[in-house]
């Protein structure tokens, strides 16, 4: 394998305008891997319950997804409920339920210890910088992700991390918040001197800005007629964004904008149907087509 | 001249996170102009009272902008107050004093009536029809601007005038609320039906998302790292997205996209100072060096 990433795998109850759907398989490292496994082998790092079976590893069967680090523990998997109204941007949590998640420690099996590559998904920083210290070698890049409830909580430990990492991906609010500055560009150059050198902010339907040592580039969202649910995209994103960069090994910018467009695309069609239900079906070539046909819609004329 | 702007002129209060000007000179056929003049010659159609003096016309000094339709009437401009907050998006109205724009009927100039391109700036349905029956001649064609006062109060009248033009400019609630359908390219196709084949739906710092009959194009804002004040920005988008259509003459995709890109650019000037300050001073050399890096940022790798 050549990405590890760490990070939830869990069940899901939706709510959307398009509909309901009960025990969806969610979490940030099936969408991550799921869409990362299109462009390069992925090993999962996580935890599940009892109620985690035949059916649910069925989704990762056939990919190039390593699950040895898939712990499997007594109780429950993590449980999230969540509804979208008309505004699609903005999930409301009606239930957390942490349950084998809540005393998630990543143990890294041996042979993922000098993956090149490393994501660590939405954790607690102290459990993120406990899974960079378990490697046993610096990996060629490290990409993080994490959310409000640890950058105003824990903020001490995710700055000890951040100075750990080479790439951060975070929202608009997230990214505010870490740097305490409200413009974007100053924003993602306040991040870029704690540590992480490229910056990815995640705007949803408005796309994403990449802020590298090079330069900046920014796109748009696919533009789809039918979103069905949202939940994933933003981890969906993250596997095609990481999955590109880790098969080319490249930090470059060319790479880092393939990376995003990339990324972009597969985002587009997790959120097409409910769960990974689009996502874990599609082909190789859908992506290249739609790929091919985003880049046509974002492409200036001239030089 | 080849480009006719209806709007208006009007005097501006202005508060934003970056101070307060009082009595700025504004309105939508001023930013319009001045932008569209930096690539086609333009003439006004517009109204103003007493107030408006030799200060207020050397901001159009020296630019080939035509102000023998600017009307001269007894009593005060229209003036309008405005305030934001650190959210630069959305403009809270403190006043608005219609002035002489109250009693506003366009009479086009016989010299205008023949323009081959005509902007209808945000007046009631009503004026922007009869605009368009004063032509001598059925211009190649016609843009219109409009918004959620005559959307609600006037459908009627506007979805008259929406069948005899072919291109709209309009946000994101405007695309909405004139098609009904929440999806922004949903809401596109839908507006294609009633009249306009092209329609630009502004985004302000998200960019712009173009519908043609071949095809979409969008583009994120142009990240800048001080935004002073967005008064305007909207119709300077305008006048450089229509200044480069009426220069070229052409409606094919490839001109839309430059096109967009120049009233990005233009916008971006706008905003980086109160009122016109910076849109009035603006050089073509800077001009073309922000559209050219611009254009870096958004340019997908590969082909």
């Amino acid at each position: 394998m050549s990405l590890l990433a760490v990070g939830s795998v869990a069940f899901d109850d939706l709510e959307t305008p398009s509909g309901r759907r009960e025990n969806v398989l969610g979490g940030s490292a099936t969408y991550f891997s799921l869409s990362a496994s299109h462009f390069t082998p992925v090993a999962i790092v996580a935890v599940v319950g009892e109620d985690f079976g035949p059916e649910q590893m069925k989704v990762f069967e056939g990919k190039p997804i390593d699950l040895q680090g898939l712990d499997r523990a007594k109780g429950k998997s993590f449980r999230w409920k969540g509804a979208y109204g008309q505004d699609l941007n903005t999930a409301t949590t009606l239930d957390t339920q942490l349950n084998v998640f809540a005393d998630f420690h990543p143990n890294l099996p041996e042979a993922t210890r000098r993956c090149p590559f490393l994501f660590l998904g939405n954790i607690a920083p102290g459990l993120q910088l406990n899974v960079v210290n378990q490697m046993a070698q610096r990996p060629r890049w490290i990409a993080l992700d994490t959310m409000n409830f640890w950058i105003e909580g824990d903020r001490e430990a995710l700055f000890e991390v951040l100075k750990a990492i080479d790439i951060l991906l975070v929202n608009e609010a997230e990214a505010r918040a870490i740097s305490g500055e409200r413009n974007l560009v100053k924003a993602c150059r306040a991040i870029q001197t704690l540590g992480p050198r490229i910056v990815v902010v995640k705007r949803g339907e408005y796309g994403a800005v990449l802020a590298a040592p090079e330069g900046l580039f920014m796109a748009p969202a696919y533009p789809l007629e039918d979103v069905c649910d949202p939940t994933g995209a933003g981890d969906t994103f993250a596997g095609g964004f990481l999955g590109h960069l880790a098969s080319t090994g490249s930090l470059s910018l060319e790479d880092l904008k393939e990376a995003l467009l990339r990324g972009t695309v597969m985002a587009s069609f997790t959120v097409e149907a409910f769960g990974t239900e689009r996502l874990a079906a599609v082909t190789q070539a859908q992506i290249q087509e739609r790929l091919a046909a985003f880049k046509a819609m974002i492409r200036p004329s001239g030089i």
